[in-house]
This record gives structure tokens, sequence and C-alpha cells, in this order.
């Protein structure tokens, strides 16, 4: 209702460096849990990216490990739940590769980073079905 | 690469009972959050529908939640952390819909009722953004 492009209008995909969120997050890896669900509900996201000190990407702690967490009883560090092989996304990449990439993986956002491995973005499968509200076809 | 779908062909979108999972697990109201963190991490999905004896949705927790009871150092029970207001689909409605209700509340799962408000799917971001892995157009 109210939409008035043509049914059968399409256009290229965008690329991960336009549809990322620049305002991402981080934490550092001696945080308690506790620490890191505070971060993590004051965000918008589910997904926090583990950086070190000087902003290199070193892992990444979600709601899920959280609550992983909470169903083992061990509310520890974040260095003790992150999970360390992260995958991620780069700005230049076209987004039907991040999304093949997190349904690969079922994983729900990619940090971006750049050609030093520090996070400059994120993008999640929420940004990617966005792209659908509003469109009739694909 | 190996994609041989011409750049420009588009497709109707499909509707929610297309694209919707079947295998959802619900919970009562009266398990600890311990016992919902550990029927999350054990299913495919971060929201977990709290429904009642004869299966009508009366809210819904998710990981964000249990992090957020993380977060507060108050794990008790499900029925005090659930939110009880749940945007849902059906199963006629099209996954433009859908995505719209995620987007403007900002979040990335919906439980599918019937008439009766009883859950029979769940349709998730994850599931929207997989439509776009392997296109090159929208
Ligand atoms: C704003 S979201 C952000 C985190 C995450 N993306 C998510 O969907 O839960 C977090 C809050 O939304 C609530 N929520 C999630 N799915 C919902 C739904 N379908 N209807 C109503 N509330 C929902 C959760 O219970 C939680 O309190």
């Amino acid at each position: 209702s109210g939409v008035s492009r043509p049914m059968k209008q399409t256009k290229e995909l965008p690329y991960v460096g336009d549809v990322m969120n620049r305002d991402v997050v981080t934490v550092g890896e001696n945080i308690s849990v506790p620490e890191a669900a505070r971060v993590i509900v004051g965000s918008r996201f589910d997904h926090l990216p583990v950086v070190s000190d000087d902003g290199k990407l070193m892992g990444i702690i979600t709601t899920w490990d959280i609550s992983k967490a909470v169903a083992n009883g061990n509310i520890s560090r974040v260095s003790e739940i992150m999970t360390r092989r992260v995958y991620t996304a780069t700005p230049d990449e076209p987004i039907e590769l991040a999304a093949r990439t997190m349904d690969i993986h079922s994983i729900s956002a990619l940090p971006v980073v750049d050609k030093d491995n520090r996070v400059i973005g994120m993008i999640t499968s929420n940004d990617l079905s966005r792209l659908f509200a509003g469109r009739r076809s694909i």
C-alpha cells in the first residue's frame, strides 16, 4: 500500500560499505561476562566484537554465547567464552557475499574490517532483510 | 561466479509460509531462565516463544533478554523477563510485510501464528537475508 515503485524494477545489490552500521561498540577480552552483557544490552546489536589494545579483532561474543554461559552456570570472563575464529566482511564486498557467509555459518552478523583487521562496522541479517521491506520482487 | 541466472531476472517475493521454519520449540512460562537458556542453546533460534497449556502464544524470550538478566544480575523465571507484547506474522502474509515488522521494531524474528494464536512456525531475518545469497540484483 502506497508503494509506487513498479513491480519489476530491479537494482544492482549494494556493497557492504553502503549498508553497514558504523557506530559499532567493541570491548577488550578481560572484562567479565556481566559487563559484556551490559554493553550488548545498551547497544542495538546481539554481537560484540572483542579487540586487542591496538584495536585489532580478536574474537566475538554474542547474546547466544552469554545464554550458553547461563545454561552451563558458568558466567566468567569474555576471554573464556568468546569465539576466536571470527567470520568478517570487507566494505568493498557485495552484500550477496556477506549474505552467503552468514548463511553458510548460520550466523546473523559480521564485523566489517579494514586491511589491518580493525573493526570499522557491522553488517547484520537485519540490515539485509530490511532491504526487502517495501519491495515486491527480488 | 558460477551463477547462471541473468542479472535482471526478477521473481515475486514469496510468502511467510514458503520461507518459515516449521520445527519451532516452545516453552511454558514457569520454567527458569537457565532452563530457557538450555532450550535456546539447543535450538537453531535466538527466539523462544512462550505458550500457555493450550498452546496459545503468551510471550517471547530471546538471548537478548537472557543477556539483560545477566547484566542486571537477576536470573529468575521466564515469566518475569519475557516480552508479553509479541509481534507475529501469518503464513499468508508477503515476506516484505514481515521484513517491515522486524525492521520497525528492531527485532530479528517473528513467531508465525494461526488464526487461534497458536505458534506454527518462525521467520527470522536470517531467512530473509538468505534470499540474497546467490543474487545479483533486487
Ligand atoms: C529490540 S530486540 C534486539 C535484539 C534481537 N535482535 C532480538 O530480536 O531479540 C530485543 C527485545 O525484543 C524482544 N523481541 C524479540 N522478538 C520479538 C517479537 N517477535 N515480538 C516482540 N518482542 C520481541 C525481545 O524479547 C527483547 O526484549
